[in-house]
């Protein structure tokens, strides 16, 4: 099969030629129609990730139709599929276990024809979704509906803000909490991505570039926010802490942006603030958040469709930053 | 009545004259036996706390016997009480309502010989303790059960954290955990405080002051800390947060040592840990704290005992951080 295989670090993937897996009993055969990246496989190929291990076909995520089954899968046979982008969650909803993987690293992921794994990681599609569309779903929609409704405790009237719209998650995020019926609002860099965000359903938002977006976000909500999603970390950090209300929920999910800034904690105590760390989900919270993007019709936010031959190229496009959306990897249709 | 009045910041309080508020409907007057020091009584004294008023009796602790009962409240008449140390925490249990106050600024509080309040606020003083141990629980009992039960969630068998041990919460923390049946171990900045810490049902503890505490942190829990208190913030806090197991919570009630330092999210999120703000607390939590307090016949630690004409001594003794316990004030008894 032809697949985007990294074999160094901070170059390619490039594209080879691979034996599938073999399928086991309770596994299936994908024949992959789409695959989307994540930033995970960004930071991997710069190589600022814990338990690299070269080569590795990355790809968390992926749409498409089973072709093989082993025995106990056979009732898989024919569907298209989406999965649960991890294995070995663990008993703990609270935390994952200590052999809890993403798919992608250390086992091979979803930038190939085929993709060998446990019939346990299968859902089937959403029916109103493209193979692109689906294939952006798991680990973004995953991700944000943890941090969003388990972590963050979203709900309808609440006030939300979604830092660095353009991100997968951040996008998921903002679409989850809109149709959750909260007040959404974003911050981004580009005002062009605030406009696109409005469009979606948020109710306004500000630029983190300019000096003074922590008093504007306090002149457009002066009761501060009940949940803030924040994927960026950074100086702005504390600026998202600021703006929570009492009994305000801070989550966040990642720190493109690096370290946050001093804090004090006086500016907190008084208002009951949470500050939590959310990372993946569990198959539970993943089976809610694909019903209720089915239930809602939802549709993850396509940046960018490259061709399986050009994968080295959505690498770039999504390490530049620029992207509204998931970056998505068409796989080549078999020849009949 | 004879009063310790806070004219001025930055200086006393002296004693003074003063006549004890009216007795309204539903409310009760206390012959106050013995009244608390709080690290927020030095906070406002050194005019570092919002919305001072001078002149105030300060005081939010107090243990004494109601000797005149308004309509509605005869039932208190005679007996020897203490009081929720706060006023109108409101509907919400997550926060307090924005006319929260605590008792002793903006109302005068415990540090005088009387205390008009209403009956609302009292509850029996428990039988196992002197009054100057019960005039020690109110504020810190409160602060340390809402940190640790209800943000902190510890029970029977979790690793729990106190830091600066030989505060007022920190030792409430420390003899709460230990009642619950964790294991607690803390950190404090004299070797003497360790002991005594342990003395008190501690399984060990670190010296802040030493450059690699965070290291012998995790040595002592390879795991990490299920719960960790503190009251400090500073740059220690990042190490705290390093010290956290997966699914771990730090609460923080205070920051006597200032900002946080700059942490790094990666650090953070894989783990799922939570930092939870956390101030006083809500009737309900007082109750409870109170009742599990006597069930477990745990009592307040008593640093030193000032007599009321004294009473700047026992800011000055506060204010100089050796403490370990409770900082009281004797009220002198009413010439029969």
């Amino acid at each position: 099969m032809k697949a985007l295989v990294l074999e160094a670090q901070d170059q390619g993937p490039t594209l080879q030629e691979r034996e599938p897996a073999p399928v086991g009993p309770n596994q299936v055969r994908l024949r992959v129609s789409a695959a989307a990246l994540n930033r995970r496989d960004i930071w991997i190929r710069r190589g600022k990730y814990p338990g690299i291990k070269l080569p590795i076909i990355l790809g968390s995520d992926g749409c498409g139709q089973v072709v093989e089954a082993g025995p106990g899968a056979e009732e898989w046979l024919g569907e298209r599929v989406i999965c649960y982008p991890a294995f070995e969650w663990g008993d703990d909803e609270s935390y994952q276990s200590a052999d809890f993987r993403i798919l992608g690293l250390p086992d091979d992921g979803t930038l190939a024809e085929y993709l060998t794994i446990s019939a346990e990681n299968l859902i089937t599609a959403p029916g109103h979704l493209t193979d692109e569309e689906a294939a952006g779903l798991p680990l973004a929609g995953l991700t944000a509906w943890r941090s969003l409704v388990t972590r963050g405790r979203a709900k309808s009237g609440d006030r939300v803000l979604v830092s660095g719209v353009g991100g997968g998650v951040a996008l998921m995020a903002l679409q989850l909490a809109v149709a959750l019926g909260a007040e959404v609002y974003v911050t981004s860099s580009q005002s062009e991505k605030v406009e696109r965000a409005i469009s979606l359903g948020a109710r306004g938002g500000v630029l983190y570039t300019e000096g003074d977006w922590g008093a504007q976000l306090r002149e457009m909500t002066p009761g501060g926010f009940d949940v803030v999603i924040d994927g960026a970390g950074g100086e702005g950090f504390g600026d998202l802490a600021q703006a929570l209300a009492p009994g305000g929920r801070l989550v966040f999910y990642g720190g493109t942006r690096g370290k946050w800034p001093r804090i004090l904690p006086q500016m907190l105590f008084f208002r009951q603030v949470e500050i939590l760390a959310s990372t993946m989900g569990t198959p539970t919270e993943f089976d809610a958040m694909v019903r209720f993007v089915t239930e809602h019709a939802l549709k993850p936010v396509v940046d960018s469709v490259f061709p399986l031959e050009r994968g080295a190229e959505a690498f770039d496009h999504l390490e530049a930053n620029g992207q509204f959306g998931k970056v998505v990897v068409k796989l080549p249709m078999e020849k009949a």
